[in-house]
């Protein structure tokens, strides 16, 4: 008899996206002409940067002949795309990373969840309240928590950001292996500055902790004190590893393509004590279980370095930012508390006192056709927040705040 | 202080094709005159299909314009492609498998590797010896496997393959939970036939095992009685999930789409003895882990089941099987023993006696300048066998024939 891994068991109903994606279009089949606006997932609307596309056609023609064709690539990413992302991403601002640190994949959904892996099953982890769910569902199906109870899992340890705290997490008041950090955050949208993040760069160097720094959404910052990769913090390269997407900065949600930085400076421990390097049983992980990002795919990222391609996203960025700055004011018009959308795509609403987000979210859908994402979905903190995002069409969501406003909250 | 899994410490060396690429690039530096010929890892050299070129074009294009553009796409894989799968490569064989049975991933690596994870971590897993490398590293990753000795872990069933069986596994002597099965096997190129493995199936019936069936190659059968899809047996549907890839059948390998089907008659077992969805396991790993296949690759990969795609692909897989005859006839003239090549794309030599397979590799690189594989990569019942790949050019395939005809053996 075959058994399942009872882990799976504990989580809780359907990933979060898949749920909303359901309630919907059952909403959509029982009103057809519903013309409705989805301002919930964080899904890029405006189309690839010509760049982007130039590049792709380019690579497509290379695989049609034998003498450019190419077929299993190198298994942590070609050596021309590694080198940029050094370059741009890094050197440029004074990081130094080198080449072999940079890991290519599909998506930094996948990295952040398969990262896990590599550590002890009984770590102890540390997630901030809201979050966004894979941190938490993959250590639950990896069995670092108990059961779930009272919207908690036991043996995570929860660090709660809620209106009081500006959503910023204090540090934890006891011992924790492995810390996720999102900053810009999904899904409040707000961000760590600089003496904030040094804080817990030296909270994991006492600790001997490994942080997970997602920056998925780093290339909306705009304010000067906002750290863009968590590096620019010296004694980083000790303790964080980071996680960062072409999804976002780039258009690539359905073209899939993003990079994980593991210093070779960080290391782990065995039983004994002995030092381990992250950067090698990250590679051993990668080279067993997966085989690269496609040649045409990562062809098309090395294009968004190009100076056109830096161009183009910058203005892509900023499109989105003017319909964050509507979503933002037209809100706050209604006296409605409102967090992000300044260095992020996401604006966070705090509801009325007694509306539910799952509350929020059907009156949302109903009265005004809008999708959202209900905070309570991000954990119990979430509770009585809201989730926008600024990733739809200009028309579309000037369109969703005039609707919003003529609702009776 | 993070610790890490230990049960990476068991690992050995690293994968079996980087140790190989680092010994090929250190000769290569030492020669930097040598024309090596590489008929070692399993890479496809012909260029892709112009249906897939065309239908890339295509969708590169979509990607540039607002009212065709594409973000995320469906967790599990578009209609598009799901339907062409389960019309072609099952119904139209007369075995009934459903859209929802379907997943769409990057790769059947990725696949076999991450679907130990839905498992109980204590579930028994027997494979074959000699076998491909990821069915056991990832189990050895996930804690299923004691230490290694003698070239074996414990807790593992190994299933021994030898030219006194013809290289086709007996069924175990004890209850096993987990069983891969390759067919057309990587790396024998042997096969199992439609009683061999109807025997597979019964025996997981009786012992409600999981029998995961790679038939990645699966598209180089020339005989009749080989089944192209374990679920041509009946039942099971009740006890196997098969993997299967785009990677040798249309030269994706550097482009990336595969699928695994998972019958929803599929159950394994809680503690208690509860039936659960395989099926709805692995939709809800994937949904937390994974992100989608890029959109411009799933319309790739359809137009690979196009009337021009079906024909391409099969002259090009006629053009490998081509190599392989000219590979095993060569060969055979030396008197050596060989195996595969007639329903697979590789070739299995029996060395002589006394002959080490790393020994060969060895001598084949320093005095013909042709990279193989040893067998005893692939497990302790591979040692004194070597893997020779048909999808060398044709050129290069007769020029290593003739050169390894030279070598005194």
């Amino acid at each position: 008899m075959t058994k399942l891994n009872e882990n799976y068991l504990k989580l809780q109903s359907s990933y979060l996206f898949s749920t909303i994606a359901k309630k919907v279009a059952a909403y959509k089949q029982e009103n057809p002409s519903a013309e409705i606006i989805r301002l919930g997932i964080g899904d890029v609307t405006l189309p690839l940067p010509s760049a982007v596309i130039e590049a792709m056609h380019k690579a497509v023609d290379e695989m049609a002949v034998s003498s450019s064709f190419k077929g299993y690539g190198p298994d942590y990413g070609y050596d021309f795309l590694r080198q940029k992302i050094v370059e741009t991403d890094y050197l440029a601002r004074g990081v130094q990373i080198t080449e072999d640190e940079v890991f290519i994949s599909d998506g930094a959904k996948s990295d952040v969840g398969n990262f896990q892996e590599i550590f002890d099953a009984k770590a102890s982890v540390a997630i901030t309240d809201p979050v966004y769910p894979v941190y938490l569902d993959t250590n639950v199906m990896a069995g670092r928590t108990g059961a779930f109870k009272k919207g908690k899992y036991s043996k995570i340890v929860y660090l709660p950001c809620t209106a009081k705290n500006n959503f910023i997490p204090l540090l934890p008041k006891k011992h924790v292996d492995l810390i996720y950090i999102c900053s810009p955050n999904n899904p409040t949208g707000t961000c760590l500055n600089k003496e904030e993040l040094s804080k817990w760069v030296e909270y994991a160097l006492n600790n001997k902790s490994v942080i997970l720094f997602d920056s998925a959404y780093e290339a909306f910052i705009s304010e000067p004190d906002i750290p863009h990769s968590i590096f620019e913090i010296p004694g980083a390269e000790k303790v964080a590893v980071e996680f960062r997407s072409f999804s976002k900065t780039a258009g690539f949600t359905g073209t899939r393509c993003a990079y994980t930085v593991v210093p070779k400076a960080l290391k782990v421990f065995d039983k004994e004590g002995g030092e381990h390097s992250l950067n090698s049983l990250w590679g051993r992980r990668q080279s067993t279980k997966f085989n690269g990002v496609p040649y045409i795919v990562q062809k098309g990222a090395e294009a968004v370095y190009s100076p056109e391609g830096q161009k183009q996203i910058k203005e892509n960025i900023a499109y989105y930012m003017e319909n964050a700055k509507i979503i933002r004011e037209g809100l706050r018009s209604l006296g409605l508390k409102i967090f992000g959308g300044v260095n992020a795509p996401y604006i966070w609403i705090k509801l009325p006192k007694g509306v539910t987000s799952w509350d929020f979210f059907g009156k949302l859908l109903k009265e005004a056709n809008v999708v959202g994402t209900p905070g309570a979905g991000f954990g119990p903190c979430g509770e009585g927040c809201f989730r926008l995002t600024a990733f739809g069409s200009r028309e579309n969501t000037i369109k969703a705040v005039e609707r919003i406003k003529q609702l009776k909250l």
